[in-house]
């Protein structure tokens, strides 16, 4: 599929310098990028690789343009408008409507006729999918879940009971969504299992990365609201509450019943305690342990040490297990050092 | 299904105030429950909704009686009465006897009659399905693994060759039990690939949480005792045996053959290094890296840095990396300070 | 299977010491093992078990040989050694060629004859699957992808479109290889994704462990070089690209464009932020977050504290939150001590 460069500064908002008629059907890096290309500079990182690009348009922001050797689309946010660019391009897959031979559909589920339930597919009893929804290889849809239009499960993935996912959702392979919690009852011969009686519900245009897990409530629901983005491997814990357009990157954790706000960036690895409320549009640096509420909005916060050589940090890693005993000797010091000269 | 509260006191040895033939038949939050529902009070958090609850009936300690506006079930530990009356009204699924079409069962596995195979499950040469066991849609049985009576596989669960399950477990989807430990050994062109020839043996009441591993044992099995309860996204190495009712939260990691003993407690993202031994009833608390072996039984251990706003963080952690100079100059100005002192 | 002690002698370049024509057929541990069996000395902890062993044969070092009551084959590097016997004893099972009729392979797939397409696979349009490969119940191959000759996928593997893995690989149950990488731009009224147009290519002899997810690539591929290792639950972001022999114990995570050279050594929970470089031999301790890049080959990184008792944990920690005060005030001390040193 070919697009002309008058037809992307159109739809996308951007001043063209170039040829208008000039048609580009592909992408690529400022590097790699041929005639046919569409490439983009947005991480000024790969600035140097401007002047020497061979890309058939390059999407980019006023201050380059006098750098760029070829056409240019020329906007405030290459970035957004290269990833808009891509998606028409390279539309997300479409449903191939119909049920595969090898899938399993339960009698009184309702399937839309646009749906496309893939291979060796399950879909129970009362489940419901939406119109020109994709249901990918062995994905396994839970008696009375139900999947919003236009919302693709990628393929294995994991929808239990009643779980509910909204329009546009995409979710990878792997992804658990509505596994039990975890709740248990201590007893004096071990442990009793709490049932978890809630659910899931994710809004729309949810994306849920590969193998990540969200356990559904033990009484109320877990809940995602619109445009929650979740990376791989990332584990939610029940009855956690995430607000829209909050994103989490790689192996993030959040223990249960905890409450996130909308417009925070979660980076990898953070880990949040359970019982907590973390405010609107807070950013949480790597491998943070958040083990209390935020409740200043916007903040950024963080909690991990940057490493070091190995012989340097065996040194300095002794020591913090007196960090405190050295804090109580230098009280004593300055109170010593303070006491001569006030008598001097 | 309803029960009346006379019922509910007398098998859970709890003290009735209200009407005995009262009938409830779910279960509520203290705020949400109406009049059908039991509710239960336990953490101290809610107990600012006792007095406006309009559940049918409240599980709570004696000392709350007198704001329950309603029914109560009073008893010394309500959440764990709370669980039983849940697993009451909301038994675990019981098993459809047979095996659905689509499952694929080997000719020399042996399923007992009152096992349910489930839509998409794969049974292998010489395995064995206890009585009312339920193997989920799209879960896998090697062959030769063995899963004892009434044990739940919820769905797209693998079990490896030989791994034996016992009774009453409850193992959720995505888990993995008896993939390959990770054994390597350096040859001068690469890694050569020692195989692991063990399995894994799980006792009875075991409960394995969403996407999570345990690998099987290198020469000998991987054991988890009765009552071992893993959250999602665990990862077990081999060789690794944990002791009976211990319980880790989510995103624990424990590298291969060490030892952890009965009773403990596990906080999440903790990781136990390998080839370590730890006693009986201790607790980790969340996010420690736990790099010798524990002896004191029932001791409390931590290892997580509390976070803090970016910039003061960015403050204190760049000082780290010179601390141990920090802790030797302190030292020295001790020394110093001292001297006069004597001197005077 | 059997094999005679001089056989092993032979193929593996051992000494000799005892009956040439005894033969073993089995593994195990000094503790363990019977006469029938293989056993080693490889890990000085276990040095105590050497004296009391009835293994048929111990494969050692010259040093331990005066303290072996059995049959020994001397050598340099016992695990390498052991390894080796192990894949004789136990070789990865085989591929039994043919399609189960459970399985579902796509009409324009190529499906070598000797391979193994197991029950309750999916093969996809246009897939390659090469001579000897097992393709593992519950598998995935989409569209596009191709498996090399004698590579394993073990069950329940996902590899995405057009992911390519090379010979002899191996692997492991809920690995993802090829699902999306976390691409998104921000716009006015949220997120747009951005789609992911690369792929994934895993060289020859690579392993990845269970439930382990590799991103394919935003436009170009990520790269998994030859006798790359990666153990379970680990997080490879898009075009992160590892060099040859390089390894990562359990649940380590590279975010995305950061690339590792050759040989390196990543222990467990590591965390690789994205748009690094890792030069050749680097050895990173387990935990550590490596926030910058590494130029010197052959480097050992920590970053990691050691645990400690709860009480003094909690002491120390404390004080961190004023460790930078705390320099400043020694700072400070020192002048001070300094000044009446040069007065004096």
């Amino acid at each position: 599929m070919g697009v002309t460069l008058s037809e992307l500064a159109v739809r996308f908002g951007c001043e063209l310098v170039g040829d208008p008629g000039q048609v580009v059907s592909s992408l690529g890096t400022l590097e790699k990028a041929g005639p046919e290309s569409v490439s983009f500079l947005a991480n000024p990182t790969y600035r140097k690789h401007l002047p020497g690009t061979r890309a058939g348009v390059v999407i980019l922001g006023k201050k380059d343009l006098d750098s760029c050797p070829v056409a240019a689309l020329v906007c405030n946010n290459p970035y957004t408008v290269y990833a808009r660019v891509a998606q028409l391009l390279h539309p997300l897959g479409t449903a191939v409507a119909g049920v595969h031979p090898s899938a399993v559909v339960e009698s009184s589920a309702k399937v839309s006729d646009s749906a496309q339930i893939s291979a060796l597919a399950f879909v129970g009893e009362g489940a419901e999918i939406g119109d020109r929804v994709v249901i990918g290889p062995g994905s396994i849809v839970e008696a009375g879940a139900r999947v919003g239009a236009d919302s693709h499960l990628v393929g294995r993935v994991y929808l239990g009971k009643r779980v509910s996912v909204g329009q546009r959702c995409i979710l990878h392979p792997g992804s658990v969504i509505g596994g039990d919690g975890f709740g248990l009852a201590p007893d004096s011969d071990g442990w009793v299992k709490v049932p978890q009686l809630g659910s899931v519900r994710l809004g729309n245009d949810v994306e849920i990365g590969s193998n990540t897990t969200v356990d559904r409530g033990a009484l109320e629901d877990t809940v995602l609201e619109d445009d929650v983005r979740l990376d791989n491997q990332i584990q939610i814990g029940h009855n956690v509450h995430i607000g829209a357009h909050t994103a989490l990157a790689g192996c993030a954790m959040i223990a249960g019943s905890t409450r996130v706000g909308k417009n925070c960036l979660i980076a990898g690895d953070v880990g949040i305690a359970g019982h907590l409320t973390i405010a609107d549009g807070v950013t949480i640096t790597a491998r943070t342990l958040v083990n209390h509420s935020i409740t200043q909005e916007g903040g950024v916060y963080s909690g991990a040490l940057p490493m070091d050589e190995a012989r340097n940090w065996r040194r300095n890693s002794a020591r913090f297990r007196d960090l405190n005993q050295l804090a109580r000797t230098v009280k004593k010091l300055a109170k010593g050092s303070a006491e001569p000269e006030q008598e001097s």
